[in-house]
């Protein structure tokens, strides 16, 4: 859930400047329709690991918004008066009216998190508190508040630059406290447990934004634009106006340009001879885990998603080529059936699963829900907010059951699928293959792209991470699908 | 939970046959609805204690019904094609498309609570399955369907009855197996479990409707009633019509006119000297309570609702009488406040929970949601379905805080408010405690009886039961709840 935030996005002076300006004088306005127009109650939650700019963020809000209408809390240890009263009391007393802007640093999830890292909770334990806060947070949007919830992120290394940065300073050095560092030695365990209760409480109705908090510049922007188009899209929806406004893009570049997609390095590649040696070692490993005595206690999803002629038929038949045509079942997924439209959209995916010591291939699946049917709005932007939460719950029974969800998005550049497209014309055979909709897909590739880099920061779990494999080149493509299938099985039969 | 099912409801046959010709017809045009209209999937789970008619009435759903549009399932021990499968895929198999009914005896709620009565899951290993019920039903709602779940109900001496009923006649021994004797020794066990579960999956989108099973005519229209009436309430939602139409009664009395209410014995007195000497009794014992040192660890919160002079002022005297005035508060209930409306509407509440160690009398409580505002429509039936979970999560969590809640429903019968009012009217220094809101409420009498009842139905928890009080004679009245606080609060000190 928090590879984007890894990518180091930065923001440069000049941008970080016009757009705070900008930033700035829309959030006052948005202020005042939140006041005047809406009476909405906004309740903005700021959590994440310590030295990504929690603190800083808050300030920022208050110092850009008109502060008679904001409420900033902290929650420090709680007061004899709050120990006696259920735990979530406090956070009732500190509730924002309508019309008014309540930010929380430290909330309903900081305890849980901390108490379970630290190991005064158990699991059991962890999973009652998520289960108060998943109904607390049902109810107050249910009574009319915008929940707004950020989590700030910061890789291991990340964190470490920046403890030592504020400890070197001697202006920010009493930033930095003993329980920094002990935090910061948990810092393994307390991404865990975080991408967990994250996981487990990004619901449809108040999901979480992940925010890379390396650089200044660049969270402070992306926190405020997505403060500003969360509150206008809720408006124009009260408004009874047409769902998205064109102020809203529903699609909107992180400012720097920067996304997971477009990080990969695409000149990746493999020559003939190194693939052939490759192949052969990979599968043979494959057919070996297959035949594991163990592996009868499990089963394995293989989900292929990816650009139109990404090579995704290809590469599921290197796997098969490994594999007894009596241990797998391919299920190509296409536009539903009568039958499956007569059925929520998970339906058809459940009818496939795999009994234990079985493989099923699912050539595009249920992540097409927040893929094509979000760019192609065949859904609303309730159903597919909603089904982030209902494919982790979903891959998370599946988890439970032994069944090893592994899935992999093949990319390949613009240019790349134009040359494979003209191909496909060009070569009779392959004529089939290529349909006046793969065209007209290219046009939204912006928005696939997006939704795409959407889905892996809200579907990229410990128990069912993506894989994202750089296509270009095919052989490249293959042996990294193969080799990471292998080690997703040896890691589980362990 | 369980309260209106343990009143023993009964039907004559010819009110039955009446009723029955009737729904019979009314069933088959909502099958049309369904199916050609709608195109509305209904999932009908049958839940319950054995004996109390669950196969009984799936059967005769059946005969009533176009079995063409009905699939029943019912869900012997799992066979080894589904226990390689997450737990949820036999349901998913089983689930009806659009536009039909399936009728599921035994479900996703059977194995949970027969696993925790048998001991062979831990509590933590049931709050895992409520979650994860919690989430699937929310999902298929979300997705359309519409999810009607039934719990029959028989007193444990009813259990017994019915099954030695069954044992007699040689056409139905059969039904009777050792594991139902089984079952009914651990009858107290079972009973506990399945109000928990109950309680937790009572959902404002999936509630949940206790049947009382004791009598087949009685179970088997009120089983048909719910499902007409619920379908009906949604495919007008559906139309886009106004919420409720005229078809629906938003308050329908159960057909053999019982209810809680009007089930109480209304003539029992106590007097004037025998008042004294119990008052004397209670008070005492009320004091001692209150200053036993165990109290430190918790609170009370004593809820008065009732009928309009009803007599709640009166009674809450009598509890502060016994106690220090430093100990206690009283918090009037009436029209929120503006700074209260802006908030949710628990909100007022939460700031007036008590510390450990301190009472806090409500006179008018957080039950004015699914009372007046029900009753007189200040918020929508959306609203206050959900409020039943809502509350009992918000009492769930006093509860863990140690917080013991004591809830009473003070009721008068019409005539003797008659009386009570008249007298207000010609009593100078009384007058101010009548007024014209009070005489309107009277025409709705009938509608808030039953609101009171469907209150008790859904929020009479195990950790928060409500006592119904016969208020006519306010000596008798008094000292019922005297005695009771005392008995909740020796119990929790214990």
């Amino acid at each position: 859930m928090f590879e984007s935030a890894e990518l180091g996005h930065k923001l440069d002076k000049k941008t970080y400047a016009r757009e705070a300006a900008r930033l700035r004088a829309d959030l006052l306005d948005m202020q005042y329709d939140i006041k005047q127009a809406a009476q909405l109650p906004v309740i903005i939650l700021i959590n994440g690991v310590e030295g990504a700019g929690k603190g800083e963020t808050a300030n920022l809000l208050n110092a850009w918004m008109d502060p008679r209408h904001i409420e900033t809390h902290a929650f420090p240890a709680p007061s004899d008066e709050e120990r006696e009263r259920p735990p979530m009391w406090r956070f009732w007393r500190a509730l924002p009216p309508k019309g008014k802007i309540g930010i929380f640093v430290g909330n309903w999830y900081t305890d849980p998190v901390v108490a379970r890292v630290s190991g005064r909770i158990k699991h059991a334990e962890l999973t009652v508190a998520i289960d108060d806060i998943l109904r607390f947070e049902k109810m107050i949007t249910d009574e009319g508040a915008l929940v707004i919830k950020f989590w700030f992120h910061l890789s291991k290394d990340g964190q470490k630059k920046r403890l030592k940065a504020l400890e070197k300073d001697p202006k920010t050095r009493w930033r930095v406290s003993k329980r920094d560092w002990k935090l910061f030695d948990d810092y393994d365990h307390y991404v865990n447990v975080s991408e967990h209760v994250l996981r487990e409480t990004s619901s449809g109705y108040a999901p979480w934004t992940v925010i890379d908090g390396s650089d200044e510049n660049y969270r402070t922007i992306a926190v405020a634009r997505h403060v500003l188009d969360t509150v206008r899209r809720r408006l124009t929806q009260k408004d009874g106006k047409k769902k998205v406004s064109s102020r809203i893009a529903p699609f909107e570049r992180a400012l720097d340009g920067r996304d997971l997609i477009n990080s990969l390095d695409m000149t990746q590649k493999l020559s003939v001879k190194k693939y052939a040696s490759e192949l052969e070692k990979w599968q043979g490993r494959l057919n070996l885990l297959a035949r594991d005595p163990r592996f009868r206690e499990h089963a394995v999803i293989a989900v292929f998603e990816g650009n139109d002629a990404a090579g995704k038929g290809g590469t599921i038949r290197r796997i098969t080529g490994a594999l007894d045509a009596r241990w797998y079942d391919i299920v190509p997924v296409a536009a539903p059936t009568e039958e499956e439209r007569a059925h929520p959209y998970q339906w058809r995916f459940w009818r496939n699963l795999p009994r234990h010591g079985r493989i099923v291939i699912f050539d595009r699946s249920w992540y097409g829900r927040v893929l094509v049917e979000r760019v192609e709005g065949f859904c609303s932007e309730a159903d597919w907010m909603r089904a982030y939460a209902e494919i982790n719950d979903f891959e998370n029974q599946l988890n439970r059951n032994g069944t090893i969800v592994v899935k992999f998005w093949l990319t390949i550049s613009a240019e790349e699928q134009l040359k494979r497209f003209k191909e496909r014309e060009k070569t009779r055979f392959k004529r089939f293959k290529i349909t006046e909709e793969d065209w007209r897909n290219r046009d939204k590739w912006d928005a696939y792209e997006m939704a795409v880099c959407d889905m892996v920061d809200r579907t990229s779990t410990e128990i069912a991470p993506w894989t994202l494999v750089e296509a270009n080149d095919k052989y490249f493509a293959r042996i990294k699908v193969l080799k990471t299938l292998c080690e997703r099985l040896e890691a589980a039969l362990k």
